[in-house]
């Protein structure tokens, strides 16, 4: 009973009627497949919210496609097979080191230090049962369902970093640090509250991740770029240089299968189908994803003078970030003046952060994810009745300074070990011929040599 | 009662028994949430019938990325920015106005003016009731969930001009036209049939919108195109210049999202997760996108000689088009005939409208949404029992001129005040360069000057 | 009740409690249909599992983007029309030939032709009954929703013949060769061990397709690419020459949508909601994809000094073609080294087959589905209790003999009769000019003649 209330991400005392079914259907189900007789409106229940948590699962991951579209449109074309092929590796690991340890971090059941940490072994396997695969179920869906979920969400928060430090960084580093940093960093983190650990039991409240997903990962990239430091021609002594990303498309693709994916992000967050909250919660994911549109179009209009597509993109991704960890909770009037407030500060974070700060950030990703994700879950201790702002504000620090300590001893220990940063002519030449021996666009970009190509084979033969 | 049943787009008489359930589970979940009993087999299709249309609600929100999609693809690199920003933009708008106007002018329960106006109220908000957020539903879902539905929708009218207009319109003009259009035209026409108006009243019927949706949206287009006048360079002396679109991958992502989206659009049009009729909304659709498919190719490999990718993209556009006014009347074989007729109609009206009517439509949409739209309403006249054609032909019309009449005031009233048309110097340039001032493949467009970036900032900085 | 069993892929007696569940669905389905009383729990399930089946259709539908999307990016520019026009018509031309013969070709009921052939008829009706429209259902989903889940089935292997083929192929014999195909061979083969046939009778195990879908496809593939050759300098007296595809992004989109939609095409094999047994599809199904990302990484990274981005989307779809015979019945170890050995085959393969055996497979769709389907057909025997490796061995290889068979019979006839290959000029130009008229990315290419469009019209004007 306790390992199961552990896994909800809510506190049991804010479980809807949905989260005490769960133990009804449980139950009911066992019950009913010993007897053999027919289905019962609990397990016709338990089939739907499984459904619609496996719904979830496949939005979730299509949100990958849509950071790898994202990235790699802000960029330039000479570093897109770099950043593609970062984005497809990191879904990889994220699954995999999931299965190995990090579900089993994040959600230990006990904790052996304090409620710090905890670990409930390597591996992941269907607890057996009289009810065979289906016997262990959360809130209406099964053990794999739940794994799978959370592992869609794990690859999430490495992904967010690789934006950042885009252009620039060796890629066997950057997978040595998003391996050790999904495994580890982001599930122990996440058990702190999603694992019924100390800030869970302080009343701490993070629905789908504004902090737990979205800063964890943002913090990361803040010192991925800071100790990477900006790409060259970034910053020369006749000012700040922009450089613009390759393809608008591109990026523009990547906004929307983000928003697309959000919607099980945080649709599935609500860990079952409970009508009255997942409908909620799509209505306010909309509306702050619409205002944050809003908010960024009018801001950068009258800072600009111009209308600017890269921003209005961001804005879209502030609001859903900035709404992720009180979606349950917000009135749709609420959910507006997040997003657009969100919208507002990825403008101007944006801004300060290339122009006054001069940290060089090619996707704007400390933004939307790190600055939005801070303010989303403060505006939990703003808008939403029951919940504390300085709690919110004690996590929201906890998680900054836990995952700035490990992110730096990562970066640093690899930067030591192997080496963090391509060589100036890599840089120059581009990541994908320096990396990868090939181009993205072979026919557009028509290299003079052979080096450039999209295989690599045959090894040995001009 | 009356409320609830307006807010169903099928009259009551053709109301399956999966509607009637509504009424059961309504009762039946009101009084378990107050006994706190286990669920019942009610509740059950409840939560199923949520999660469907939830399902429906997110494939309609990629239909807009499917829009952005077929229409930059379909125009010229370097419009491509400004499409894209009107695209992304005109969501947001669509969804903020659905709330604040928009939901309570197409459902408004009582009219004030005849059945032809009514108004609900400004914003909206879950009625209370004893069972919270929950007690309200329609059809098995929550008010919410009604909401974010037709919200999607909402949306998709407006950005079926934005093809229309492309590569000449001003971006400003274009956000007040689409804003109105959308808050006020879209939803008081909606109001006569979907909302229980004198249409619905008439027996006119539109399952999914061929008319309510596309032909509203078309007859804007038409509007919008007309007004404005050809493209430059279009129509010279020396005759008719095709102007080729700039990607044929991004258009065929988009026609391919939008009829994935379709599943939901028409899908979810059934207002539940009735198995029998959403399956066969399935095939219906399936079936006459396939056929507009075949029909498009046939008819313009004897035409062009030549097999033409954009006709057969279009093609299933304008079976899918057809197809939706009666997709849930159609047996499979009339929906392969509606298609196949509607493919072969969009192929001879791009012809007809680009060559003898000389309208300037680049991407179409005036075959594919108002031909096709009015084609497949008279086709529920025409293949379905139960249906006039005069009342479908009447219906066709009504919205006709309504939809010209608004877009007319609208297009007119905003190009005596603010303008509509960019310089023949922006246009020539682009409207990337000229409206937004970023390119959106710098890389390749590799213009000489620094004005081009896809970043505005810093605004003063060299 | 025989054919009832037939309809199921997996034997009776492997058959969960859910498929048990069905005939009670359908039997109180009816009676309630009758009574008109409220829906009992068997009909909430029934609805449910519906919800479920269509959306694994949808999802499966877009693998359709993911093929045109990777088969395009891996060629070159020149040929991007020619491949996607080839994969929009294909969707069509499936869905409708399915429509037509191929459902009662698959699904024959009884067989006339020992257990090898059966034929229900032309056409697709909903059996008539007491309870209309909802009273087939098989597995607790309507006959509409088997219909169009199989049918999207069907058009991907007909897809997978095309990236073998693509950039020489003349497009009408394409055309030809795949309706045959996919009407004929794809539904007879199937029939076999889906429609209850021959090696269904002798315990072969396909759970979702790795040989009645991939291999099929794969074998189909491996005859035309051998009886077209090499495409024009390939194959060259200095050497074998890498020809490398003309967009990294698109072919990323491709894989990732690829993988989205395999939550589908897996998940629905199901044939039902089944709670245990989807989400343990969905696990089995991620590892897999991940595994096979890490073991084409690794060994591409060994063989070629550098990590091919190419590779690793191909051992992506390897992993998902190898567990895909087996998702149902696999550990999550298992599928971990499932996928593991796929992906290093697929790499060894693409050398093999590109250098040794010089077969000019543009894409690798030879090694993704013809040698992973092979290896996870035989997977299944080695790794799951209950089958038997040599009942494997013998499906693998009745299906090889069958398809090839009949690939070679269609695609010498069509050779005979209409030509095969387009001619060496229009190879030189690519096939978007020859076969189309029109260019993929006119702005970005820059043709100098006028002959570039993407459009056709107006045919005799200048």
């Amino acid at each position: 009973m306790k390992e199961f209330l552990y896994r909800f991400k809510q506190k049991p005392t804010k479980a809807t009627i949905f989260t005490m079914l769960s133990l009804l259907i449980l139950g009911a189900y066992s019950a009913y497949a010993q007897e053999d007789a027919g289905p019962t409106a609990a397990d016709a229940v338990f089939v739907a919210n499984n459904v619609w948590m496996l719904v979830a699962t496949f939005l979730v991951f299509i949100m990958h496609l849509g950071f790898a579209s994202i990235e790699s449109g802000l960029t330039r074309a000479k570093n897109t097979t770099n950043i593609l092929f970062k984005n497809v590796s990191i879904v990889a690991i994220g699954i995999l080191t999931y299965a190995i340890v990090g579900f089993n971090l994040m959600y230990p059941g006990d904790f052996s230090i304090g409620q710090y940490f905890g670990f409930a072994g390597f591996g992941i396997a269907s607890p057996e049962g009289a009810a065979g695969l289906i016997a262990y179920a959360d809130g209406g869906y099964t053990y794999w369902t739940d794994f799978i979920f959370q592992a869609m969400f794990a690859a999430t928060a490495a992904t967010i970093v690789s934006g950042a430090v885009a252009e620039r960084i060796k890629l066997s580093s950057f997978l040595v640090f998003s391996t050790i940093f999904v495994a580890l960093v982001y599930t122990i983190a996440g058990s702190w509250k999603w694992g019924g650990g100390w800030l869970d039991a302080m009343g701490f409240y993070d629905f789908a991740g504004s902090t737990l997903v979205h800063s964890v990962g943002g913090w990361g990239a803040l010192i991925g770029a800071l100790i990477l430091g900006p790409r060259l021609g970034k910053y020369t002594k006749s000012g700040l240089k922009p450089i613009p990303g390759h393809s608008l498309p591109l990026a523009t693709i990547g906004m929307f299968l983000l928003w697309f994916g959000w919607y099980g992000f945080n649709g599935g967050s609500v860990l079952s189908a409970d009508p009255g909250l997942v409908s909620l919660v799509f209505v306010t994911t909309s509306l702050a994803a619409a205002a944050g549109i809003i908010g960024a179009m009018v801001i950068s209009w009258i800072v600009f003078k111009k209308p600017d597509l890269s921003m209005i993109l961001n804005g879209s991704l502030a609001g859903l970030v900035g709404i992720t960890a009180g979606a349950d909770v917000m009135t749709p009037l609420s959910a507006v003046i997040i997003g657009l407030i969100a919208g507002v500060i990825v403008v101007f974070s944006v801004i300060i952060i290339d122009k006054y700060v001069k940290i060089d950030d090619p996707v704007g990703a400390i933004s939307v994810h790190l600055v939005c994700g801070i303010w989303g879950t403060l505006a939990v201790g703003i808008f939403a009745a029951d919940f504390s702002f300085m709690t919110q504000l004690i996590g929201v620090l906890a998680y900054g300074v836990f995952t700035v300590v490990c992110a730096l001893i990562l970066f640093l220990a690899i930067k030591l070990i192997m080496g963090l940063r391509v060589s100036e002519e890599e840089e120059m030449a581009g990541l994908d011929i320096g990396e990868h021996g090939m181009e993205a666009y072979p026919d557009f970009q028509q290299i003079s040599d052979s080096g450039g190509s999209t295989m690599n084979y045959p090894p040995s033969e001009g």
